[in-house]
């Protein structure tokens, strides 16, 4: 008799995106005359810059050539061009990786997942609350007990490095999707003391890297730029809002060479080696075409045609957080993340019925990251520049 | 302290293709002058139809271009489109599929190993012997238990339903990667009524589906041709062999409605509703514009340039065959199916180290698909003719 894997029996049903999509629905169906302004979601509208498209073109016409065709990558890693690629972008913030550490991914989502395959059931997860949903589920279908790191107003919503509690896995994300904030130096450095005392792997979320100011020294952009890094940390990267690919998938999980985990007994394995084996049996590797195209975005003309996309996002994270200034509101993200996590005096889902119907906007209910998003609400920078503005005005009209 | 999941510990290390690679690298090492014609790896070597080359670069001009560029899929199932498209082929020959049964996969190796993630650890696994060796590897890593069926010379290298043996998972392949049999529709429905009988699920790798010569009724090009199939089987489908797709990633995975599994209590659950569920908390879909490559291949210009590649391989099939027919060596495969697994009258290494350094010819132990594969060995037909020539006329001056 095929029998269900019981975790699943235990995620809770995603009512988030479910519940938002069925409101906007309605509201859509009840009043046709009025457009909404979708903030909510985290996706890019920009197009792929110019030198990607080509980049593909010209490598899906290598596939139409008997001489230039690819069939299989040899490790299904990624191809050496592009995590060597990967591994200049690194260098080019001061972060020394080798590209055979570089692992080639269909996106951040999937390795997110993937990744604690290598790790028994026996792991206690650490999430923060709020988080990304991704990361709590994916723990629970693999039958692993998930904790929780109170992340709040108080903090800024940074998770606290805990005194008492012991984890061995601990999902980080910064830039932080929902709530906008950006981890200092010192407070990432706090976690990679926990960890290494506690023997624990921190997965690390770099997936709004990119979006941090070149100027602004004090947020790391990988978890690698702290000292200690490499002997207890796995950092996730995507180049979906780095350079508009959630809609061609690709992105790159690194894996240092020093990293270890262990058995009951306390033998140690190296993790490299053995998400090696995970992705030689259950993977096979990103196109080859969409390769070229990541490959293009670490180019010079690339680096220069997606910052000009990151800039009119940050653009419109800056009109935002200027409206939220002005409101005297309180609120997290906007400087150096394309999120706007804002305090909204409420509970979450009233202030989504209201902005919706009142204002034809719709956002994120901060509650659906976690009980102590309740209260907050989340807005993205990745609108159009005409709607985040009419957005802004509209806000201003209601609050 | 992180731990391990020990179900890495209990893996072989895979030695077969290291060890493939490992001793054509001395070999060419020690002998600079020879050059090996390698018919191992189930690589292809045409490159893409036109049509999927076409499709591909207008594809990737639309994401360049703000009012078509496409963002997140909104359920990372696959576009409708290629839902639609792949249903549209099972009608081709007869089989009924919704669109919405269709998951759309980065291809069969993916998927093979990450449905098992919604089954228990608790379920028994049974695989051929031999076997591709992912579906033995994926199940191991997933804690589960793995019994065998016999495919050997006396069934013609398929294998026998079992009469006393339960199992809860069935991976079946066909036609067969490494054997080339092909399942006659009476062979499979005896798997699908006892399936049916003990409640276990079949997981079918139809990745070689479009080698079945479409004039040959009695193999089944999908599982569900069979009557009861779709309250027992998942079928997995790949673009990879059928349009030359093994470095553009693109395959399907369908999970009829009715099916069914269980938890300890007996309760009953929708495999559909999990395994979407696990797809969207830990898949994002394909890149859009391999979406777009796949339609082309099922666009009636695709199908009749994807099938002359199909007849170029088969071609290479035939050539063989009536090598080992006039040499009198037993085989199977080759008629409808890319492989020819051979007698070698010795251990399966031995014959290998024979053929690479007295002929210059590589090829695959059938050892290396498990204990039945001994004295067997497997060669492909996915070289170029040239080649398939040259490596038949030097496999008759040995043998």
């Amino acid at each position: 008799m095929a029998k269900i894997n019981k975790g699943f029996l235990n995620l809770k049903e995603n009512y988030l995106f479910i519940e938002i999509g069925r409101k906007i629905r309605e509201y859509t169906e009840a009043n046709p005359g009025k457009a909404i302004i979708r903030m909510g979601i985290g996706d890019v509208t920009l197009p792929l810059a110019p030198v990607v498209v080509e980049a593909m073109q010209k490598a899906a016409a290598e596939m139409g050539v008997k001489e230039t065709f690819k069939g299989y990558e040899d490790s299904g890693r990624g191809y050496s061009f592009l995590r060597e690629a990967a591994a200049g972008y690194y260098k080019s913030f001061g972060v020394s990786i080798e590209p055979d550490e570089i692992f080639i991914s269909d996106g951040a989502k999937s390795d997110s997942g993937n990744i604690t395959d290598i790790f028994g059931e026996n792991n206690v997860v650490m999430v923060s609350d709020p988080a990304y949903p991704v990361y709590v589920d994916s723990s629970i279908m693999n039958n692993k007990q998930v904790i929780y790191a109170d992340a709040t107003e108080e903090t800024g919503f940074v998770p606290v490095v805990p005194k008492d509690v012991k984890a061995d896995l601990i999902y980080l994300c910064s830039p932080n999707n929902p709530t906008g904030a950006a981890f200092t130096k010192e407070q990432l450095t706090g976690w990679v003391n926990y960890a290494l005392e506690n023997k624990a792997v921190i997965i690390y979320d770099a997936a709004y890297e990119a979006f941090i100011s070149p100027d602004c020294d004090n947020n790391p952009r990988s978890i690698f730029a702290v000292e200690g890094a490499r002997r207890c940390a796995i950092e996730i990267c995507s180049l979906s809002k780095t350079a508009g690919f959630t809609g061609t998938r690709c992105g790159y999980t690194t894996v240092p060479k020093e990293l270890e985990f262990y058995d009951d007994s306390g033998t140690v394995y190296n993790v490299l080696k053995i998400w090696s084996r995970r992705q030689g049996s259950k993977f096979n590797g990103v196109p080859y075409i969409i390769q070229r195209g990541a490959e293009a975005v670490f180019s010079p003309e690339g680096m220069k045609q997606t910052r000009e996309a990151i800039a009119y996002y940050m653009e419109n994270a800056r009109i935002m957080s200027e409206t939220f200034d002005e409101l005297g509101i309180k609120y997290t993200g906007g400087k150096n993340s394309p999120y706007i996590w804002f305090k909204c005096n409420m509970p979450s889902w009233e202030f989504f019925d209201l902005l919706l119907t009142e204002k034809q906007v719709a956002g994120t209910p901060g509650v659906g990251f976690g009980k102590n998003g309740d209260g907050w609400f989340r807005l993205t920078a990745f609108s159009t520049r005409e709607n985040t503005i009419e957005a802004m005005k509209r806000v201003r009209e209601l609050l």
